[in-house]
């Protein structure tokens, strides 16, 4: 019986345990896509408890408390550091066989050394003890864990309105580099006109302008764009519950912007072509400027309307949903392809049963001008764990090149999720180990080194080069 | 080489084998859905033969003979006991790999103590072996069998107008408690208006009263629902090809009900609201008597038109069905929790590919007052075998907890699949054994024991607690 | 660790190895589909070099070289044959973990007796030693390559029109038996109408016969499948998006034939009932004459219009569709069942999240008549290796008899393809082997001597009986 997380941990092979130590381990992370906040980051914030740590906003854990049964006030109500903390202990027990059980023991080993298991008998141990570091140990703020797991680059996730004024104040010195990224997600969110009009009217003074029209809103964006664009912004990303790829004229689109401003409700049919417009254009502006475009596309979102009245959105009631959406993105990908808009595309789908649908999909727009040019992204949000880490990598081994692969990302609000990353290589190394150990993949001479380099390049080079950053 | 089905079949490993044998394996079975006969039990059924046992009514065994080329004579037709078993056993070799052929052996082994294989080489010994058995021994009769796996409670399946008059006349002795469960499909079967009329009818007969409106319909489903209630019921079921949560108005409901009394079809929108109206109105009966809701959803049944006019439905000619369902189920759950009205809840889908769908959605109405109030239930039929019941399991652990599932139960008609419940129990011990022996799951001190207690819990005691019963 | 490729490539058990290399390695081949031109098959065509042979028709390759940044000119454009290699043999590193690199290996080690990998190093010479034997070695030919695995019945997949002279010259020798086969997609693609009137007039022509009517129309296609039946034909394949089960009148259906022949445009319903007259049509042919139908399903085709405009269909830029089918499929099997014309069939799916669905689809329409009448094929296009082969036997052993099944087929332009047929082979002894191995099935007296057959049947017998060829 091997011990709980031990140095080989996830490793089942020793060649498995040499591609990891020797090849896995030592890459910097490359962090292109999360939800980290810049303030944090730029006033290397200091945590005053491991309860604001891990659970000021990690809608894992507290999915995972109500579902052991914790009432809301120790989740998120006004219960105390220690007893939120005392709460999230109690839940740990029965997470076992649950990400959030490796996730948490990882966080707890890789960044304060503590390698008991966090149950109630351990929490007050445990929670003094990491409080300690917090609160007094110079390593322990914000920057601090960035340098602590050799983050190079985070692009945080901003919207076309945000002044990226912490982007601007932050001075890297020995910690990574901090790039904003474009999420305009509520410049095409026109099915709720009141919104919209506010967030058109937000987006005119980031802008400096007056939008008055449909050709002004896309100037307004455009210099936005440029603004992200000489921040250092590279990459796009676009939240979606699926593609649209409607037919639709400009005057169509034109006259359904001044309706909406004018407060109108559009209907289903007009909406969509306003969506399908806006994708297009926001595609057209990542190619001219030469960006990455990512998607996100497939989650269910808000679907406990009472919590999300007393508490708001992103609280651990969304899940994953269901659309036919292959034969929508083909056609939105394929117009962009035709005129020669195709920048590099990364496709992300919430719904595990979209897998080999998406692994086939980015087959054909290869273009071969890149390698790797349209890729599918690493497991996400619920998938991010073994099992889901393990299905992308398998099935886009198997339908596409794992080789060109740009690897995982964190994508979490949370400082202490550097780990997933060292969860993420573990797997990969293990996969490949499995397969040699099996003769599945030669391991001699030339393909040797292949092997050996491929881990660096998916742990690092990949993306390094494919951003671009 | 392993034998087969020996005394630790589908333990791979040692620490699976102990937690088997000595937390899963002692634990008696409270089995809260199933479709045995209530007479059956109540008069204490002995079978003729171990034809009329396995294959009286065993669509299961029945789909398997026809696709080995059996003539459906010698399955539901007019052959004798011995020629149907003769067909059978033939037939049986070829079942390698199908969960038959582990549920036969797994019966015959733990009912019978017969070890043979059964072939045509050894279906006659067998046949004489178990009818001796069946039609002799006081041990073999329907409450024996119970006994024998060690039922504490068994539910069956009951249409409201069932007069329950067996689960009065039950008195369980040293067997298992028989409690009725309340399945009113029928009362939401508006798409046959001829039907349903007649089933209204029965429906006031049986509430004694006589319906003249939709309020009197509902009025005499909750008399019916009190009367489950007296007679222990703690559990509704609902089988639905998908969610209904269309949004409608009383009236529209009212008037819908009035036409279909009159005889008139109604469109397929008006069937929609009708059926959204009454999903509605069971949920509520439910919430307020303190019941458990179970759903199942996804099948496609009787798609053979030329068998269900000649032998009927439950033949065998079912099958897995494809629906778009998470945002109507997200819409009904969602109005039932705002309005307070969401009780526990135990969701069932056909389809793996809704696995993780459904496995994200019960996080959504997890509500903190009971531990793992919103279920997904356990591999359902075409999945309640070991694959099925691993990936349910294995998603289930990933994306909730599995240390608060409620686990097994048969849905069977038959008095010998109780094994069921044993291969089930060997699978649950089999992952985590695996997930121990690797060094996923910490195995000293106090995470040892709540792993045992997990065992334990999964295999008996969260049901018993869950249920109330 | 294992050699790359041995003897025992893929076999994980003793038992495996032993029943691949006794009952499944000698058993010859039935290829009862396949796309292969028949004119090289008659005139036994000899390869100019290596580079015709794989690279010449092989989409799967130009995908992978696409995605690995290699530019068109060196794919499908007027490079030479050494470059175009050169760039295949610096792309096949970048495929491990690809079914492409097992495939290559597999066909370099088995046609050519060349157990290096495939590299920039050794590209040169393998090239060198593939174009001698091409060039030179009286086994190289079409029918030499054909005979050196073993075929014995080679299927291809001729169009309604054509004249079949390929088949009438080809004389077998000792090579294979060629067949063709059934594929009239064209006669139902009445969604681009001046396709369709050239595609009628071409069939008029091939029946020698003035086509006037929707009458005359299926009279011309009758008299066609007389012909085939004639030249030996006993199969159809039929490649659909999704199936058509819509209800019509044949008024309706013969007015439409009229619109279409005058150049209207159909409307979508339109489009769909005349499908779904075609489907039944072709299925009352089929089962008349006692042939075997096969309906391939589910792709998502010429998705990038750019390529398809500048190198046409079937180049690599198909992927996996999305569609509900169950209801469809469903109530087309049953409209043919119910009126005595279901024959045979053969249901292939591309989307994987349709397994379960289809596997227990074909369970409603076996009716004991022939064991296996409704077949699910073998992982089709994208699903065609290791993983969609485990899964679909996995799961049409669960759901189905896997002793029933008529296994693999290649479904390939190339005459390197064979090889296929082994890894086949090798997975399905695999995962026998496993289950002995781990004690779930029994492998004693009379179950060992049907595993043994049962290996021998899915490799070759159940085709065999099943397709009469």
């Amino acid at each position: 019986m091997k011990a709980f997380m031990n140095e080989n941990f996830l490793l089942e092979t020793d060649v498995a345990q040499e591609l990891y130590h020797r090849h896995a381990a030592p890459q910097p992370i490359i962090d292109y896509h999360c939800h980290l906040d810049p303030a944090m980051v730029a006033e290397d914030h200091r945590f005053r408890s491991i309860t604001e740590l891990w659970l000021g906003g990690d809608h894992y854990k507290w999915r995972a408390m109500r579902t052991n049964g914790v009432p809301e006030r120790l989740i998120t109500g006004d219960a105390s550091d220690w007893e939120k903390f005392e709460a999230w202990a109690a839940t740990v027990p029965y997470c076992l066989r649950n990400p959030l059980y490796h996730w948490a023991h990882l966080e707890l080993r890789t960044a304060f050394g503590i390698d008991k298991c966090l149950n109630p008998e351990t929490a007050r141990e445990i929670f003094d003890a990491c409080n300690d570091r917090l609160q007094h140990d110079p390593d322990f703020t914000a920057q601090g864990l960035m340098r602590k797991y050799n983050v190079e680059v985070v692009c945080t996730t901003d919207d076309p309105v945000d002044d990226l004024r912490h982007h601007q104040a932050y001075r890297p010195g020995s910690g990574p580099r901090m790039l904003p990224a474009w999420r305009p997600d509520k410049a095409m969110a026109v099915e709720e006109p009141a919104r919209f009009r506010d967030y058109v009217s937000r987006l005119g003074a980031a802008a400096d302008t007056d939008i008055r029209s449909f050709s002004d809103f896309i100037d307004a964006l455009q210099r936005r764009h440029d603004f992200f664009h000489a921040q250092g912004s590279r990459l796009s990303d676009h939240g979606l519950e699926e593609f649209y790829a409607e037919p639709y004229s400009d005057t169509e689109i034109a006259i359904s912007f001044n309706n909406v401003m004018r407060g109108r409700q559009l209907s289903d049919s007009e909406v969509r072509k306003f969506k399908s417009a806006m994708l297009y254009i926001f595609a057209v502006q990542d190619a001219e400027a030469g960006w990455v475009q990512q998607y996100h596309y497939g989650a269910l979102r808000n679907n406990n309307s009472r919590m999300m009245r007393a508490i708001g959105p992103d609280t651990g009631f969304d899940s994953i949903g269901q659309w036919h959406t292959a034969r929508s993105m083909a056609r939105f990908l394929d117009l962009l392809e035709g005129e020669g808009h195709l920048t590099k595309t990364n496709l992300n789908n919430l719904n595990p049963a979209d897998n080999e649908m998406v692994a086939t999909m980015i087959g054909n727009f290869q273009d071969g001008s890149v390698a790797g040019k349209i890729q599918w992204g690493s497991g996400w949000w619920f998938l991010d764990q073994k099992d889901g880490m393990e299905r992308q990598m398998n099935t886009l081994s198997l339908l596409g090149l794992l080789s060109r692969f740009v690897g995982m990302l964190t994508d979490s609000r949370s400082f202490l999720s550097y780990p997933r990353h060292e969860y993420f290589r573990r797997t990969l190394c293990n996969l490949l180990g499995n397969d040699i150990e099996q003769g599945l993949i030669p391991f001699t001479g030339f393909e040797e080194k292949r092997v050996r380099q491929m881990v660096e390049d998916i742990c690092y080079g990949n993306a390094k080069m494919y951003f671009g950053l």
